[in-house]
Parts: structure tokens; C-alpha cells; sequence
């Protein structure tokens, strides 16, 4: 049978990784954008605002998809934990969702994050940490799992959920932690690192493409956490990026605050059900990383 | 300062309760219904459709309430559960808190359920019994604490959430457990219990109207269970309401499915937070229901 996904934020940070997955994995890709877009084989682009509930069920209907992969939503920095956009999101993406299951749709994978879980429990786990999000942003994403996941069960339609925790690589906005620290190195600035010790799960955003696509592609259904499985102090990661770039001692290291210092993912789920694990190293993801922002750097 | 309140759902089950508890203590009522009303010394009513989201904004920047106790939601019995109405008065609910904030309102109430947490931990307390909802109705109204409680945080504003048990009293819906043994047994037809053994707790609707208007006047915030603390078997409610009726045999008791045998809730917030006590006995609170049905059954 042809696979069919609708692909939406395809031209987003992690949207526009998706695309050689999908393609690698066979499926024919229909991307939404709101901007035109360069043509890229084996992609047919539909340029359409998702908040037009009519538009996205006339998309649906005409496309026949059989899965949807539902990155879009409104990510600017710092904004999105408070933006009135998280609402609007929600409910176009539930609309979505309804949509997609009366055009027929089989299968269905959204976006989490980890801001939905209560934090002071450090180590997530999809089965036993509470969800408590602390932000409008954390309560959006939540009741999007919430409520998807009640819609699907009721129309016996498969879902999926991947939450998704810290990630980095190319395309990512510039004010972000990565890029911040590469672009300050640079350009002959010192980096100031506020919370040395705080122990995160960073993830490459090519292997967070590619288990997303596994995840699409699997059975699981339910909240899958998107993770490296792999904590690092942001002082040993800061330290890595400042090491390949032959700057060590551009960084500065505090420790502000020391709430919420440890953050981690439980990835059984991700490993043992979806059968993914990582296909880089954080050595050679940040070397690609900051390969790619020299070249955006220097042009 | 006058204290004015507008009451959504004000007709309905609970929200008509509500009425002399606000006029005890002080409020000038505002309330909206859909069809109209009789006249009630204290309220004025205003007929407007809450999904009608100009209108609302109209009416709050008219009235310029202080108070908000917001009843209104999807209740036709059986079908609330997986409703999709359940998603409109989710957002016609935040459109309202919205709405309400920009208006300079003051403090506002919204309605939770039992349905929103776990129910696997039997006894429910607000603090460490975490949320699951399992159904469409639960997934919609936990949304709306979430994102509720998010948005009032934003904005500094006062919110709390009244989390309801099992009720019953007056103008219910006859096909609910109460009014159904009340008027098969006065019909001359034998009641058949299906769940004799389940533990649960029953609140009397003037309780409920006067805890959820007290906690309104409180400052207390964010979700307090709304019961009576007192839980029962079903096989015991059940025959108090027989005994009252002097029919102790009409009532069949069967045990067809044991899971979620309990469900009972904890209710410290609401008696040492809110400072708030029940006022009725199941006896006394069954003994006017009955009168009530009796009354409305012989005409």
C-alpha cells in the first residue's frame, strides 16, 4: 500500500529534518507551509494557513492521506511559554485531528513536550511521572495529549505522542542556548552559562526527526518520550562545543539557581517499543552542528 | 464594594441552587440562560448563547461583574461522556476567563469532576492524586483547569475549581440513579442495582450550591473537591432511599462488575481552607428529594 503522510511545520526546525526520513521510509510527503517554498523532490508543498478549519478539511479530503505528522505550532522564543497562540494551536489542531479521522486517516503522531510533566520529579517517565505543567504553553501541549488521545480512542484511530525535551542543530533560532554559545564564540565573545549545574537530555535534531519517523511509522500508540537517553551537566555540554571550536576558556560558568536541576528522560519506550536508538554521537552532532553555523556564519 | 456575580448555567441543576446561597451573602446577580425565565427577586437574567463569543465579551463589559461562577457545560446524561460539545464549552469556557479578566473581573469559579483524576487511586485528593481522565468529558474539563489556571497565573487574577463528586436532589435528570429508584419505586416497579458494592460519595445539591458559593466568597484558589467526605456503599444509599419510601424489598442488588469499587473523596481543602461544612444529612437532604419527586410525579 502507498504511504501517505501530511506533514505539517514541514519547513520548521525539526519539520524540514522529517522530510529524507519519510522519503527513506517510503512515503509520499504532502507539506503544508504558510510562506512558498523551494521545490524538493518527492515533496508536493500546499500552501494553507491551519487555523482555516475549512481549507484543512478540503486539504484532507483531496490528499487521501493516511498518516499525519503534526509539527506546527507556534515556537518563537521566550513568547511561547505564555502566548495566547498555544490556545489557537490547540484547537486547530484538534480540528485537525477530527478532520484527518473523517477523511478517512489511519494513523496520527503530534508533538508533546517535556513541560507537560511535574519537573520536581527530575527523572520522566511516561507511564509514572505525573503531569503537572507549570505554563500555558505545558497546559496547551497536555491538553492536546489529553484530549487527542480520548477523540482517537473513540473512533479507534492509532496515535501516537512524542515528547520532546532539549534538541539542537542547524536551522534552530539563533537566541536559543546552541546556537547562542557557537555565534557568541564566533564572533570573539565569552559565553556566560547561568546554570553550570543543571543536569538536561539533549537530542540532535536529525535523530529527533528520525525517531519521530519511527514512531509514525511503528504501532505504539500513547506518549513516547523523544529523548537521547543520555543527561549531560550544561557545563560539560557547554565545555564540548567550546573544546571543538579551540575556545575553552571562553566560557564562563555560574550557577544562579538551582531549581530544577536535574531534568532527564526514561527512554525504554523509544528504545525497546518503537526499536530506536540514536544514530549520533553528541561529539559528532555538534560537530556537524557547528559546521553548519560557521558556514551560515561566514556565509 | 457590592459584590456582583455572573452565574452561567443558572437554570440548571446546580446553577438554580446557587441563586439564594449568592443572595444570602451579598451578590447582585447576573445570570445567563438560553430560554427564557421567570422572573427571580435578586437576578437579572440575560438571555445570550456563551458560545457566541462577541456577545459575551458585550454583556461582560456591560455588566462589569466582579465574580464569575461559570456552571454552563454539555450535561444530557450518557452522552456528555464522549460528546464533542465537550470541546466547544472548552473553549467557549476560556474565551469566557478571557473575556472576563479583560473586563476587570475579579475572581472567578469554574466546575472540575471526579472524572479528571486517576480513579485507580480510589480516594481522590486534590494535592497527590494525579490526573488521567479517561473519557472525553474528563480530557476536557482537566484542559480547562490547566489552561485556566494557567491564564488566571498570567494575569494575576483569582481562580479556583470546584472538583464535583456524585450529586443529586431536585430538577435532575430522571435518568440518573436517584431520580430512577425515586420513581420506578413510586411507579410500583422493583429497582435492579447493578453495582451494589461501589463506595461512593453523594452530595445533596443545596450542599453543593452552598460549598461552591463559599468557596467563590473564599480566597482560596485552584481545585477543591466539592463533597460530602462521607461515602457509601450503593446497597446501603439505595435502601435508605427505599426504607424512606416503606418499600425495603422493591430493590434487586447485584455486584455485576467489582472495578473502581471505591471512589471517595478527600475534602480538607473544603472543610479547613474554605472553612465549609454540609448542612443537610443524607437522611434529611433524601427525605426532600423524595418529597420533591413525589411532589413533581403526582403533579
Amino acid at each position: 500500500m502507498m504511504k501517505t503522510v501530511l506533514l505539517t511545520g514541514a519547513s520548521g526546525f525539526i519539520g524540514r529534518h522529517c522530510i529524507q526520513p519519510l522519503i527513506t521510509r517510503g512515503y509520499q510527503i504532502h507539506a503544508t507551509t504558510t510562506k512558498q517554498q523551494a521545490a524538493i523532490k518527492g515533496v508536493e508543498w500546499h500552501q494553507i494557513d491551519l487555523h482555516d478549519h475549512h481549507a484543512v478539511k478540503h486539504l484532507l479530503t483531496t490528499i487521501k492521506a493516511s498518516h499525519l505528522l503534526h509539527l506546527a505550532w507556534f515556537a518563537k522564543p521566550d513568547e511561547y511559554w505564555t502566548s495566547p497562540h498555544n490556545l489557537t494551536w490547540l484547537m486547530s489542531s484538534i480540528e485537525l485531528l477530527r478532520a484527518f479521522i473523517q477523511a478517512g486517516g489511519k494513523r496520527t503522531l503530534f508533538i508533546g513536550s517535556c513541560a507537560e510533566y511535574n519537573w520536581s520529579y527530575e527523572h520522566c517517565d511516561e507511564v509514572k511521572t505525573p503531569c503537572e505543567p507549570k505554563t500555558l504553553y505545558g497546559a496547551a501541549k497536555h491538553s492536546l495529549y489529553l484530549l487527542s488521545n480520548s477523540i482517537a480512542k473513540q473512533h479507534q484511530h492509532s496515535f501516537a505522542w512524542g515528547r520532546l525535551f532539549y534538541l539542537f542543530g542547524s536551522h534552530e533560532y539563533t537566541s536559543r542556548l546552541v546556537p547562542s554559545i557557537i555565534l557568541n564564540l564566533l564572533q570573539g565573545n565569552e559565553f556566560h552559562i547561568k546554570h553550570s549545574e543543571q543536569v538536561r537530555d539533549f537530542m540532535y535534531v536529525q535523530d529527533v526527526a528520525d525517531a519521530l519517523v519511527s514512531l509514525l511509522e511503528s504501532e505504539v500508540t500513547g506518549a513516547v518520550n523523544i529523548a537521547s537517553g543520555e543527561a549531560i551537566y550544561l557545563r560539560e555540554f557547554a565545555s564540548l562545543i567550546a573544546n571543538q571550536l579551540n575556545l575553552p576558556h571562553a566560557i564562563n560558568y555560574a550557577n544562579e539557581n538551582s531549581i530544577h536541576a536535574r531534568l532527564t528522560a526514561e527512554t525504554t519506550r523509544l528504545n525497546q517499543e518503537v526499536k530506536w536508538q540514536p544514530s549520533f554521537t553528541l561529539q559528532k552532532a555538534l560537530e556537524e552542528t557547528i559546521t553548519w553555523w560557521r558556514r551560515s556564519y561566514y556565509g
